[in-house]
């Protein structure tokens, strides 16, 4: 069978494009890749492509390209796309010295190893004098950026303690040390040693023998906790199997129809979104996530992880287990990876698939006959889950049966630590064990809403609601208010306003609703969040646009997908929203992305040490004057004879078998 | 077995009460009863009692107490409380005119019955000149204020046509009418027809024909939708039982010990909340809901519903039933209600209680093995669902097995709808069907928290978070930020401020957690909303000031409990927090309690009628600094032997067995 243009990027394609690259060097450049993908077809093309499919007609032969990046001689940066169908390089071309492209997780590894051999690290550590049973591990971190005449690509390691016998599973992060080296990616240049601070202020000392402190493990068997908490046994069962379908990369279920194709920098993203024959979005992902730090002390500066532009999402992500990750009837899709020398290799299950109950959808009791009529709300989630060194990230797309959409992040893993002294206290981090700190930082998650509601000419409005002036004929007693329209007519963003209970609106100013007898559209619900907290002229705000803003609007553009651009690691500045966001289009009935950004100021406390209960964050997105009822009156009622619950038998009362109804 | 002094209220203590009450009455008082429940013991007696109890030591006795509301001669509202241990009446006072108690659902149907068969709403419905086929019904709304000299408890009824051939089910919220009669109760004397307007201004006419539209209608069978949609059973299956223990009142679960007491105008309040055994807080409970709606127009003035204070979202609580409400496996507690001459009934299933999965609560994947850890978090849901006539409520205290607590409120139901003219629309409404507009209003509820973390002396506190000055040596790149604490001395409120990242912590100023250095507490996380959209001056806003700030702290006193105060209906003012919240007295490092206010503005949209799918808010509440390190590293871990997932194989690879580890 074709390849969906959406489809993921096949093995044999990655084998082709590397080839292709490969071919058109000369063996002495010593192509080295980072990244290889499928690039998303042109907008009009697949516009033309997504209408014949829809209608059961013909499709268009669209080719499939691939992106490249990769390093030549271990110096030059380049990017190349290739033809894939045709099998010829499109264009490659080097880029300009200073832009550094994602780190291959290979590539990580290998650096980690160097820098613990490394004559330099091995002079400090020796230092440390540490007693038997204990070892040195070391993370690779991103350098980021504080000199813009810096154009290497660097690596700063942060090192610590592994105790537990050396347990392969020790804590490390409960035992940082105050030493840092710099290398040079690739020429494995040492750079240079740095020192952290390890009392209240910026000041740092030599290294000084480990001052032995116990770890605070997390994992069972070393971490010196009982399991001793009595769970009993919660099986989700469908024994009539789930109620969704998997054909290839599309997916039905209740009403929606979607593909998702997993990719290595966004994890996954979701094309080609409609409920019930309605279209409502083009393409859905997590765009980029910043993870500034607030400790002010070099070279902590430097700590703003990007985990989509550095590393990669899909790149990263967790194969994920039966059983284990989600519960019920599971479906798994593949993440594909490659090695430095262009050879794929499958990740196998980095997202999966299930359906769950989330409560009642909707309910109401007849208080003059007690009959009822009830409804449950039931989801289709699309998880992934990438391990970025320390943390771990869960995004969840849920599907729901009445045609909302909730975007869940859950933010778990172990927290990002410093070293910190006896006794001592920083008013910008948490002592969460001994003489270990955990700074406080904020995660702010781009969300990349490419919409297509009712088609692909879309407006986004926000409106306020607000009080009415008092009026001795219309608004005699003063509790009137109303909805005051705002409509976004440039690119740009808009401000947060909870208290004005400001919502935005993806509208389709070109088709009506009978009923309501105003535009259809969707609703886009955002928690209002602390956003960006660095200095404007700091180069975290300067490289992290987007996350200074609730909500950016820009015009399409095809290849423009990542909030802070294509290239973040150790960035000057955001090339993304926060360049496209600046240009004088229309946004007004045109084909529109909405890049919602989901911010959350993480203050640790000690229960978040040494692994860390989620944090849940949310973004609903529901139709709002889309169809011309609730959409979801088609559901079976809730019934005991459907669901099968059982009664805990702690009181005398019988539990009737039912809510009342006449069906 | 002796009642626990927070048990429910007993039938046999409110027959003896009111039996109590009538005796000391002459039998010419006529009295009626409207509501009778359990008063909480005095608090320093608890907490005499509750040490002894914690201890397995003897308890104190405490007499049992109820306080009932009656009016006498039909004109006269009184409370008495009656000590029916002991057997006697403690007190027993008229309150003053204008003083309008809850209303008893019986009296509330009576009135309904009354209002529909007087003459002059008979002649007003023949005006209608109904066709075949058609009825008229009528909702008694409480109502409310506009004039502070009106002492007489008065009832304005909201008149509807059900359509479907007088089908008990048709939705008659579909089909408003443009006329309003209004009665006093019990004498039932008719007092004033008021008529609707249904352009976009004030203008009223009088009765017309009525205009035949079609209702739409949410009841299978007759809302023309085919229930075609196809889903899958999906069991809760818990063969060894759920994981808690229900002893009484008594729960137990995962660590979690507190007790569900059941009333009549909360619904249910949790009292002695303690986690691992550390105590976490005396009392929760929903206080007050204030419904206000936002269309200036008379007589819409006076649609604000004090949902708990006017009807009492115990006595209007569903019977909860197997299977439609909640799944899994259930236990249930019971309500109590009562009939005008003071005998009780039980409602049954007021309250369901169940356990329920709710995905990843931790994990991390280390990434040098590939070794993971992971635990599923799990909640135990204490839920009740309230109709208020056309709305419907669902509370959900959910205890999660890491010592967290999410307050989750869903609103589903029916929206309260005005009449409106064909052709017409309005800027505080949405038109949701022919001729039938649902207004913009607001939903504002306040949750009392009377904490208890390690002890009843607590202090409320609010921490921002704010970037640091630059400063060339400590913070040379403008990029750090720090937690900004603030002291609540004093009783009143604290003002949102979400971009801040305000956080509201009670906290414990006498117990210092050992890890962090600084005081052990619990987190209150609450949505940044906004509060009372109606003028200050306004009868809406001097009724409910608790809806006009965030989070109020007070201090403790005893019989305190709702936050508008004791009587709503018909109030002038609240007597509430916005009281107790102005006296000059101590509130740090003493007994405090906290208010919190959720409020979400409703902009009805068309997909919420003619029933409306959930509207999901929450109050996220967690330990914070109160333990060592996380709380929940004793659980099992999520594996496929515990949690029996199926692979529902859509694709050729096959999922591994479980997340590898050395487990």
């Amino acid at each position: 069978m074709a390849l969906h243009p959406f489809d993921s990027v096949k093995d044999y394609e990655i084998r082709a494009a590397s080839k292709a690259v490969k071919d058109a060097h000369p063996a002495s450049d010593d192509v080295h890749f980072v990244q290889i993908d499928r690039l998303d077809p042109p907008k009009k093309d697949m516009i033309r492509y997504l209408d014949a499919e829809h209608s059961g007609l013909p499709v268009p032969e669209i080719p499939r390209v691939l992106y490249l990046y990769y390093w030549t001689k271990g110096s030059t940066f380049n990017k190349a796309l290739v033809n894939v169908t045709m099998g010829h390089v499109i264009t490659k071309q080097e880029l300009p010295k200073g832009v550094v492209g994602p780190i291959l997780p290979d590539d990580m590894v290998e650096m980690e190893e160097f820098c613990l051999k490394h004559p330099r690290v091995q002079e400090e550590i020796a230092k440390l004098k540490l007693p038997q049973g204990y070892a040195v591990r070391t993370d690779p971190w991103i350098y980021a950026t504080d000199d813009p005449n810096e154009k290497r690509p660097l690596l700063q390691f942060f090192m610590y303690v592994a105790a537990a016998n050396g347990h392969s599973e020790s804590n490390h992060y409960s035992l940082p040390l105050k030493f840092s080296p710099v290398f040079e990616m690739f020429t494995k240049k040492f750079e240079r040693m740095d020192y952290l601070p390890g009392g209240y202020d910026e000041k740092t000392v030599p290294t000084q023998p480990w001052q032995q402190v116990p770890a605070v493990e997390y994992y069972p068997g070393i971490n010196g906790v009982e399991q001793t908490r009595v769970v009993k046994p919660l099986y989700i069962d469908q024994p009539e199997g789930p109620s969704y379908t998997v054909k290839g990369e599309l997916i039905e279920w209740q009403g929606w129809r979607f593909r998702v194709s997993t990719n290595c920098r966004e994890g996954f993203a979701i094309y080609d979104v409609s409920f019930k024959g309605r279209s409502c979005f083009y393409r859905m992902s997590l765009s980029e996530m910043t993870v500034p730090y607030g400790d002010p002390r070099k070279p902590y500066h430097r700590k703003q992880a990007f985990d989509l532009g550095d590393c990669g999402f899909g790149s990263f992500a967790n194969s994920l287990a039966l059983g284990c990750d989600c519960l019920g009837t599971i479906s798994y899709l593949d993440g594909m990876g490659i090695h430095g020398n262009g050879e794929p290799f499958v990740i196998p299950n980095t997202v999966c698939l299930h359906e769950q109950d989330d409560g009642i959808l909707y309910k109401h009791v007849n208080y003059r006959t007690n009959n009822a009529v009830i409804a449950r709300k039931r989801e289709f989630v699309v998880q992934t889950i990438a391990t970025v060194a320390n943390y771990e990230y869960v995004i969840n797309f849920k599907f729901a049966n009445d045609g909302s959409i909730n975007v869940e992040t859950r933010a778990t893993g172990i927290l990002s630590t410093m070293p910190i002294d006896e006794n001592v206290t920083v008013p910008w981090g948490t002592v969460v064990g001994p003489n270990v700190m955990a700074a406080y930082h904020q995660h702010i998650l781009s969300f990349r809403f490419d919409p297509a509601v009712d088609g692909h000419m879309n407006t986004v409005v926000y409106d306020d609601t607000v009080k009415m002036p008092r009026d001795p004929v219309l608004n005699p007693y003063g509790i009137g208010f109303v909805e005051q329209r705002n409509i976004v007519e440039k690119p740009g963003y808009v401000e947060q306003a909870p208290l004005e209970h400001r919502t935005y609106k993806i509208i389709n100013e070109n088709v009506v609703n009978p009923v309501s007898k105003g535009p259809v559209g969707f609703r886009v619900e955002m928690p209002a969040r602390q956003m960006l907290l660095a200095d404007p002229d700091s180069f975290n705000a300067k490289r992290a646009q987007f996350a200074t803003q609730q909500l950016w609007v820009t015009k399409y553009h095809d290849n423009e997908l990542y909030a802070a651009g294509e290239f973040t690691n150790q960035s000057q500045a955001d090339s993304g929203v926060g360049v496209w966001a600046k240009r004088d289009e229309n946004v007004r009935n045109d084909d529109v992305v909405v890049w919602a950004t989901l911010g959350f100021t993480h203050i640790p406390r000690v229960e978040d040490f040494p692994v860390m209960p989620v944090e849940v964050h949310n973004i609903n997105l529901c139709p709002f004057n889309m169809f011309d009822k609730n959409p979801a009156l088609d559901l079976p009622q809730s019934t005991q004879s459907f669901n099968k619950s059982k009664l805990y038998d702690s009181k005398t009362v019988e539990a009737k078998p039912c809510c009342k109804n006449n069906l």
